[in-house]
Parts: C-alpha cells; structure tokens; sequence
C-alpha cells in the first residue's frame, strides 16, 4: 500500500531487490501502530509505504537466515546504507541513534504493509516456536516498552504508575507487571484496563494523585496526559516520556526544577528481551487483537484502526 | 526590608526568638538573586522579608555556634518546624524535599534582608577563615550549580555546554571548569563571559550547534534558551533545567524522545562542596560583584540589581 498526503491506496509494488547483506522478507502479518495513524493525518510529511510492526518469511538471504520466520528492528544504521564511514552512534552499536539511519515504513525506507520488504540481517530475529505469528507483531512496540526498563530501574516491587490505556501504555503495564513492578495504570476504559492483569486499573482523571509515584510512565500521547504526569511523579522521581505529543505542548517548568524530576525521552529497543518475555507467554495479549484485514483492504483497516476503543488491528498481504 | 505585591520598603523588624535547636544570626551581607528580583515581579504571591543569600555571626544559639561566621542552608524540614512526626524525606535527610519544609526568604519564613535571621542550627555551616564575607555570599548559589555535579556525571574532561552568561550561568561554568571538565558557554555579553575564566565563551544565538553536546545545562531563564538546550543536546545525552522559566514553556517532545534525551532539574544543593571551591580560591568572584547597599536602600539595590548587565548587587544591613 502507498500512502501520501493523507490518503492511503493500494499499489502494484516493485520487485524486491536483494543486496548484499540484507535480506527480503514476505510479509507475514503486520500491525497498524499510532505513529501510522499520524503519518495517514499527514504528520512528518511522508510519502510511501508505512508499517514497522511486522512478522514474515525470509524469501532471500544467506543461509543463516532462508526460510526462518523473522521479526525486525526498524532502525537501518549508516553502516547499512552505503555510507563509506561508520557514525561514531553505529560504531557504538546503537544504530537507533545514528543521524544518517532510515527507519523501516517512517524514514525514507519502505515498510511492512506490502507483500515484501527488505531489512539488514543484522536487523532481524528469528521468531521463537512457540510465539504465534500474532504474537510476535507486539515484538517491537513490546521492546518499545521495555526500553525504559533499561533507562531507569523500574524492578521487582517498584512503585510505578502508567498512563494511558492504548496498545502502547496496555503493553508498558504489562511487561513491567511482568518485571515484577507494582504497576497502577490510569486510564478511561475500564475494559481495556482489565486486560492487564495484576495491574491496578484507575478510571478517571479527576483523581490523580500529586508526587505519589517515584516512577511515572506517559502513554497518553497528549499534552493533558504529560502535565498529569509532571503533577503526579514524586520529589526526585522518574517521569518517562514513551509517547510523543504531535505539536508543541506547554509545560510549567517549576515542578520539574523545584521537585528535581528527571524526564527521560524514551523510544525503541532491543528485541532480545520482548522476544524472550513473548516465548514466557507472561502477556495476555488476545484480547488485544481487535481486527484482521487484507492488505487490499488497508484504506478500511486504518479506518477501523482509528475507531475509539479499537487496540491493534492487523494486516494480511 | 519587606516586599509586597512588588513594593519594596523598609520597616523596622521584629525582635529575634532563639527556639531549641536554632541560632539567631546577624546578617552581616546578603546577596540579591534573581529569584528575588522575580517575587518583587509579585511572582509566587510573596509576601514578607525576603533574601536567602547571605553570612552571618551567630549571635543568639548553641555554644559550638556562638560568634561563629556562617552560611545556612535556606530549606528548613519538618522536623525543625515542630510537627510532631518526621517525613520520609527529612528522615533520609533531604529536607530539601520536605513537602512541608519552610525556605529562608522564599517560603514563610523570613530571609535575610534584615538585621537578623533565624535557622536550625543543623542548617548552619562555618565559613573557612581564608573565604571572605563577599566571597561567601556565593555559597548558596555555588552549591545549586554543583548540585548538578550530583545528578549527572561531569567530571574531569567531559563536554558540556552553558546556556547563559548570568549570575546562575556564570558560577556554573567556573564551578564546571573547576572540576576539569570542557566548558562551552552560550551568551550575550562578551565582558560577562570572560569572566569564567578557562571556559569557550561562544556569543550569539545564530551559531547554536545541534545535536552535539553530551550535556547542556540551561540557565538562561527564558524558553527560548530551554528550547535551545533541547536543541543542543546529542542522542542520549542529559539536559539540566537549572533556572526556570516564568510561566509555561512550549515544548516539541518529539526531538526529547525520538533522541531519547534526558532532562533532570536541578535546584539547591549541599554548602559542603561549595564551601570547599570557596576556600581553594578557584573561581574569578570579584568581576561579579557589581555593587553594594546599605539595608535602608534597599528599594535601590533591587531596581540595580535588575538593569541589564548587573551581576550580583549585596545589601548590607
């Protein structure tokens, strides 16, 4: 599918091209995340085929890898992309830092809502036998989420308080529940919220309570749910920014300065650990799967996907 | 001095009470700081003696205090305040995050603009006998520009960027450049910034770098500085937030998150430190000096210590 100026239709695509080191993948299923529901409202300008979620076949690539059902991380380091130098961010390995990178569906690489696409090997894992090709679609945004454990300790017995309760905040509560953290999540929709079990669910937003939570999660995507946040997090406390506020958000910089809160920005991560916390089965992800369609029906899967309540909705090529 | 709804004025005090546990203190200078300058702006509806910047003799207290010259710590916690419990936070010892703590001359309790003062005796440090009574004037705003030495790691040769020349920015360069580290400074006025001596001074706001410093301190008090910062600051690197800003600030979270910065406020820190940097004699103090009053003039000290280009402006009682 192709998307541009907010319209998404769908397109013959080209022939997929192998080079050196990189492999191409038949799509297997891939998910519509919120970041593709904001490139559709004609944020960030693009132009192209989105889709970053995925899981798929390796149809061409070395030996290591044909045939092996796959997911990816999004991030294409300059090291891949025929640059003659390597970035000091890639040379650290941290290629989701490098300046030059592309990122698959969102920066100047095709993404996953085709029938194939092509990915640096070093950018794939294999998908364990026991994830269900469902299931490893939550791979990334789940990595996403379990990024911040490795920015800030949030561990067994941790006091920690999410909010939102879209697909993204759904996931951070729950793989911190499965960390062993004492998640409360605030949300709106006592449904979702029971989804995530063991997580104690608040419905409302007259009833936050102020410098409680020495760790603060804001899923929210909006400037309403990252002033709560700021009011929320304790003295000395960790407020993690997981969610971006498309446009400028005003902010009261005087409880982040007299309280001495640390705000941390916080986007992808590694696969490794979603892939193993995936294969525990320690998620109750069902009921977060709202729809399937074919990819021929993408223009009606992203509307469906941007109905109020929907969670994930997946895409068939 | 007293200072309402923005009026200045001077009027006779009240006698000094000595409680158990605290000392009277005769002011013998104190120093005006922005904070000042904005609560006579009528910011944070203040209403009495204000001032937090000071030395002092112990005149009324304990005798390991009595007729010592001191400096205090301005937060006073709960459990100098008579409550009958003591909080988590005085209990581990930061009375800085008392939520029911008192600060000297910003909240309900009178400063040091005045004759005397009055502070827990466990506020009070000792000035060293080679540090004069104007160079411990800076103890206070000394030990807030090392408090971020305590929050994040910049030490002997790291990189990092000063965002204003002003009182706050240039004791943060000097103490920064003190502890080795590679200082750039971000300012307007030439004259100010060869005053931190050691330190890049860069004019302009033209000529901002982007995404290259590890850590950038903002402390120009203004949201376009803060933006700046943001803007400064390289992939994974840390802001400090060490002034705020009056009134809400717009901020683009995609560029905290998608480089995953963090951003940590920072606000008072330990005399101990400060106290130290003093006494080794390693910062150019003197050029920061610009003027001194007498108490009863005290509504011209602050209309000096406003105009632009002022650096530190000492009433002396």
């Amino acid at each position: 599918m192709y998307l541009e100026n907010g319209g998404v239709e769908v397109r013959p695509e080209p022939e997929p091209r192998r080079d050196e080191g990189w492999a191409v993948v038949r799509v297997l299923l891939a998910g519509i995340c919120n970041t593709d529901l904001e490139l559709r409202r004609g944020y960030y300008g693009f132009a192209g085929t989105p889709g970053h979620e995925f899981a798929g076949e390796v149809v061409d690539g070395g030996p290591a890898w044909l045939g092996k059902r796959v997911v990816g991380e999004i991030n294409i380091g300059c090291r891949d992309l025929g640059w003659p130098d390597v970035c000091a961010a890639c040379a650290a390995g941290h290629n989701r830092h490098c300046t030059r990178r592309s990122v698959l569906g969102i920066v100047r690489h095709p993404g996953a809502f085709a029938e194939f696409l092509t990915l640096p090997e070093r950018n794939l894992w294999q998908v364990p036998d026991n994830v269900s090709t469902e299931h490893a679609i939550f791979c990334e945004p789940l990595a996403a989420a379990l990024r911040l454990t490795a920015q800030t300790p949030v561990g067994a017995g941790g006091e920690v308080a999410v909010l939102g309760d879209g697909k993204l905040g759904l996931l951070i509560a729950q793989a911190l529940r499965a960390k062993g953290a004492d998640v409360t999540l605030f949300g709106r929709h006592p449904g979702k919220m029971r989804i995530a079990r063991g997580v104690r669910g608040i419905v409302g937003r007259d009833t936050l309570p102020e410098r409680q939570f020495p760790v603060v999660v804001d899923a929210t995507g909006t400037a309403e749910g990252l002033r709560a946040a700021v009011a929320m997090t304790r003295p000395q406390g960790v407020l993690v920014m997981k969610s971006t506020v498309h446009g400028a958000v005003e902010i009261d910089t005087a409880p982040v300065i007299v309280n001495e809160l640390t705000l941390i920005g916080s986007r992808c991560g590694d696969f490794g650990p979603a892939l193993a916390m995936l294969a525990a089965g320690q998620l109750n992800l069902d009921p977060m799967l709202s729809d399937q369609f074919d990819l021929a029906d993408a223009p009606r899967a992203f509307d469906r996907a941007a109905e109020k309540g929907v969670l994930k909705v997946l895409l068939r090529p």
